[in-house]
């Protein structure tokens, strides 16, 4: 048996093609029996598409019921018309469900400033809410139908025990940023039965997010239509969460960011345009942020990018993208590492290039999955993210796309 | 009659080849035969080579006689063995001269971390000083002399009439980032024989570099050892410029920035695995620095980059990337233009689509020069940079750097 979405109590599902994509399904539905307690975070590009608006109002109550999500058509910059077709999304279905329309998230992926096929959508929406359904194929369908250049469908499914409580949290994604970038919008929705309080959920998203979706890149921009959405349906039966020191609440929160950390990485493992999964973790910095900082710029650096797809143990470049952090940065402190998922082999100790195999080096780097591991000596913060390299394909492919 | 650097009154040079490097020259020397009055920019990475910690401090007096760079090693990443190589290189300098070491600007550009060869450098340096000529062929040695993977050496020279006295401004730089770029340090260095105070030769220095260096780009990164050098030395015997509202300063300054827009687009201009030269404009923004700001997010996208190369008229990428600069941007606001140096199409018409004739566009961009102008329509700030475009080459260059 799968366990996907749908193993979520009161967690229903569907999946349909409605014509906006030529042949796969782009409408996907993500639906709760009850109200629940729910939590966003949204792109921090200042251009923003109209779900999103739509859906920064909609979740300020702390409460949703269903998401819908389109593909194909991202409603990013399209104006009155977009914003109009955005809330026609909301409000068909909540007619459809019988429901208010602020408890109803709009998502869209997929091309930025075509004219929304609003008729189309909102009919798609009319005919297919009566579809849903806790099978799991219908989980299998949203998360499929969330998908735009992306090559397989990304979910992930946990439990963990709550005072005998069994607690099931289910996620998808989506985001393949290597290729189309424009429709590389990065998706997350996430469905839990656990009882917690929205004020409580909406903290411990934040956190994760930060920890995972906000630490992978591809090549370094936002997108217009970003979200993760996470809606928490108390159907557990659990005693509500609400404080931080409530026994149940770390233990969510940990399973929380495991989940949002898996779905971030599958995403970073689907691009046809990269060759290369590479995992950056910096240690010994004066705070977990500042890890963090340097974590993105590294990650962000086209020239250890295309160093990486090169094979090339060029820790100069590593270096240098960190002094670019504007953060404090003692280049005389530093050890770097470099290596696949198994072995990591010292190339730079206290700022002193190691005295190491460069062939050695250059084997591992063949690997597909990769470490760069840098120690700032200066302290206890850490921070880990992911991300892909730059490839002769990646330029190809992004060179010639809407033409 | 070539006019270079040695036209400037009492500007002496020289560029040797001393075994840095296997074939081409690689010691540059650009003498004042009286201090001159002198002010420096440097990288604002924290990873900072020895030369630049060194010339930081000599150029706090605000005087300098002597700018001496080497080419095949950056002086970066080198500890101890590198500060005291820099050391003794502006030492030795002044020993042979006879002047102040402080009056000495030492600059590096090549290979990071890798051990200095502090003796060859230094011999080379006492043995070329006695050659310092004011024939022009020497000023074209030194400007050959601090290239590095560079395809040509970079020059400008003008002059301006100032009361009756002709002031004589040139300059060399390097850079090309495309390829190898470690090693694509951006130098300048600009000499006259204007007399100017140093604090007011400081200001207009820094002016200029914000409006030239600093808005051009090929991988967003900077590097260790960027460095623009500027020395004015007074001997065209005009009143000395204390003073902002002096007749001098603003036709100094112009000059000034005219001379470093040229020395920055030569850097764009060489590099072997870009195909096109980018203008950027943006204008209407709220102030120039947004402007600027917005300048700088949208050249270094990494997709739009990719776009110009590809001749796509991908506006949702140039949007999305001004989306990105971390100001406020009101997309429904912006016109958008794409074309080449001769023709501008409109893309955008208030965040609208504008009516145009893709194919047209398509054709413009097949153009080797290209230029992109966004208007913010919310205020009178402008700016405007420089950058190239994303190709495979750029990427087979830079995979297999080191190795």
């Amino acid at each position: 048996m799968i366990r996907n979405l749908t193993t979520v109590r009161g967690i229903k599902c569907w999946g349909a093609h409605i014509g906006i994509k030529s042949m796969r399904r782009d409408l996907a539905l993500i639906y709760s029996e009850v109200p629940a307690s729910a939590a966003c975070t949204f792109t921090q590009n200042e251009v923003v598409a109209e779900p999103v608006k739509l859906s920064r109002e909609h979740i300020k109550s702390g409460k949703a019921q269903l998401i819908v999500c389109n593909a194909g058509n991202a409603n990013a910059c399209t104006g009155e018309q977009g914003r109009l077709a955005a809330e026609a999304m909301a409000q068909s279905a909540a007619e459809e469900l019988g429901i208010e329309k602020e408890l109803v998230i709009v998502a869209s992926t997929g091309l930025i400033g075509e004219p929304f096929p609003t008729e189309d959508v909102v009919s798609g929406i009319r005919e297919n809410m009566a579809k849903l359904s806790n099978d799991a194929k219908a989980g299998s369908f949203a998360a499929n139908a969330i998908l735009t250049t992306d090559t397989f469908a990304k979910e992930g499914f946990m439990d963990f025990d709550l005072n005998g409580t069994t607690i099931n949290i289910a996620g998808i994604s989506k985001g393949s940023g290597m290729i189309h970038p424009n429709m590389a919008t990065m998706l997350g929705f996430i469905v839990c039965d656990l009882a917690i309080e929205p004020k409580l959920l909406n903290k411990a998203v934040k956190e994760c997010v930060d920890l995972s979706f906000n630490m992978i890149t591809v090549d370094g921009d936002t997108s217009t239509n970003d979200m993760v959405a996470v809606l928490c349906n108390g159907m557990a039966g659990n005693e509500m969460i609400k404080s931080e020191k409530d026994e149940g609440y770390q233990l969510f929160r940990n399973r929380l960011e495991e989940m949002m950390v898996h779905l971030a990485k599958l995403i970073i493992s689907d691009g046809e345009g990269a060759s290369k999964f590479i995992e950056y973790q910096v240690v010994g910095a004066p705070s977990d942020k500042v890890a963090r900082t340097l974590v993105r710029e590294i990650s962000d650096s086209t020239l250890v990018k295309a160093a990486m797809f090169g094979r090339d143990p060029n820790w100069g470049r590593i270096v240098c993208a960190a002094g670019n952090a504007g953060v404090p940065f003692d280049y005389a402190n530093v050890d770097l590492h470099l290596g696949d998922n198994e072995t990591l082999i010292q190339v730079l100790d206290k700022g002193k290039p190691a005295d190491f195999d460069r062939n050695h080096v250059k084997r591992l780097l063949r690997e597909s999955h990769l470490r760069i591991r840098l120690d700032m000596n200066a302290g206890d913060g850490q921070g880990v993210g992911w991300g892909a390299d730059l490839t002769t394909d990646y330029v190809m492919f992004n060179s010639v796309y809407t033409t």
